[in-house]
């Protein structure tokens, strides 16, 4: 399922230029760039988080603070990057999540986790990880849509 | 992770009028109402083909035709409806699926199934289903924000 969450995310975003990564069609949009890397660090967050067992620390909330916030802070932040950027943290932030999951079994999935307050098990988590990336490979596929026609 | 992916579609929608279910905000856009209607729609496709093993009669496909297709059948055919049509049509639906669910072991999840020509199972299927869900939830987030302001 999450393998195939990033296949339709890589299909939604296939030939996009700087200028479409960074185009805001609406007050208070966010950016098709800005929602790539918001998944990453997502992923990123929930790596600590379940992986690590911690908090971020200040390097690394200073640099997926704007992904992770999105808002006026990703429309700041995040911009000036080419495709290939966005790839390459979906791409390096996913390998370390397959890594760990190979170090794990199935019955791990089902162990219970406090997610916030809320009692969860890791399976959820995960699936929460790419059911954010689904929820935003949608507002990418309509932000493509609303793209001016060049 | 349906149920999930529901209570989450619910909460997007809450409160919204007819005017606003209706709203089309850029050209070849789909309203919130189409895109709820879709997700009925998606869902009822799936129990036809495979609970009942057959494809859509000819009632069924004029009842859901639009829902399925959106572009301009939606554009043209969905509207009017206040929000308790759309959450009427999603409940129904939904409700078939889990009993259907409730008749079915967890093995038949794991059965072989033609998905198009691809080989898939129930599992993966089913997951599509809310899959598309969570994708247009996603994007009825924005559609949300880009309403004119009241």
């Amino acid at each position: 399922m999450m393998n195939y969450a990033r296949l339709t995310t890589l299909n939604a975003i296939k030939g996009l230029t700087i200028e479409q990564l960074d185009y805001l069609p609406y007050r208070d949009s966010n950016s098709i760039g800005a929602l790539l890397l918001h998944m990453a660090a997502v992923e990123f967050g929930f790596q600590v988080e379940l992986f690590d067992k911690r908090k971020p620390n200040k390097h690394e909330s200073e640099e997926w603070g704007a992904a992770y916030q999105l808002g006026d802070l990703g429309r700041n932040q995040i911009k000036g990057n080419p495709l290939e950027f966005y790839i390459e943290k979906l791409e390096k932030v996913r390998s370390r999540t397959l890594e760990e999951f190979k170090k794990r079994s199935d019955e791990w999935l089902y162990e219970e986790v406090l997610w916030g307050n809320n009692l969860s098990n890791n399976y959820f988590i995960w699936f929460h990880t790419f059911e954010d990336e689904i929820n935003h490979r949608g507002q990418i596929r309509i932000l493509r849509k609303m793209l001016p026609h060049s």
